[in-house]
């Protein structure tokens, strides 16, 4: 993908998240960026993210949830400050909470299209709501609170 | 493990999910099995799936909540039944929705404890709540709604 997600701009030493980091060799590397009002990532899953034959895995879909529900969290806060991503100081969520539920059988092999929703964005919370789409059906729908890293977090 | 989990017992065409299958060797094999009225199930994290430096990412943890869930579901339904796993009909549950709560950062580098209670075992549908320990301390906590597969779900 040559469009820049939210997560190209977050710090190097925040940077190695197994679902969304740019520097994580073995990770996914999903990139969250707007389109209109919404936030959007894209994401094909491999053969063996299986569940049952056919379809793909729970864990997946909920770690795809999660990395684009605190990418879009980035991404509102930045909007809410009237920044770009790039500028400084950077925004990094974690998650607090999230819900997901499947909806169908999400099926493999094809590209997953993640939408965000923001829904509130509060102090250092921000909520949204994403859903999973294979070929233009939604298969799954989650909730992610995402609360910013302070810098009193990587000493807990 | 030398001790066998439940998804040991599931039927091999349903062995592949990458979070539990014993058949997918990408993936992260868990086995779940009774400890007196819970069930339990241990893993022990990669240095790669790392979140920021030190803790692990939250898509982990809900992968392994989902999959011990299903796995905790299965054991319950077999006990419903005054049968152990490997008797006939095997049973294979699905989730229905996920719910984690992310109360502190997980540690990276020690071997995580997932602790099931079982909550409600009604017709195909089981419910049960999980934590996630690092150290003896529980830092995340899950509930699983998970559903019976039938042979109808390939078809969907």
């Amino acid at each position: 993908m040559d469009k820049k997600g939210v997560q190209d701009y977050y710090p190097d030493d925040l940077s190695y998240c197994y679902g969304c980091g740019r520097l994580n060799e073995y990770g996914h590397q999903l990139k969250s960026y707007w389109d209109g009002e919404e936030t959007i990532a894209r994401f094909t899953p491999k053969p063996y993210h299986i569940a049952v034959p056919g379809f793909v895995y729970g864990g997946l879909i909920a770690s795809l949830i999660d990395c684009h529900g605190t990418g879009s969290a980035a991404l509102a806060a930045y909007k809410a400050e009237n920044r770009e991503p790039g500028t400084f100081p950077p925004f990094r969520f974690v998650t607090a909470s999230l819900q997901v539920d499947y909806l169908k059988p999400t099926p493999l092999g094809v590209e997953l299209e993640l939408r965000g929703k923001i829904v509130e964005v509060k102090g250092r919370k921000v909520i949204t709501e994403i859903t999973v789409s294979a070929n233009g059906t939604v298969t799954a729908k989650g909730k992610v609170v995402a609360v910013q890293i302070t810098e009193n977090f990587l000493k807990v």
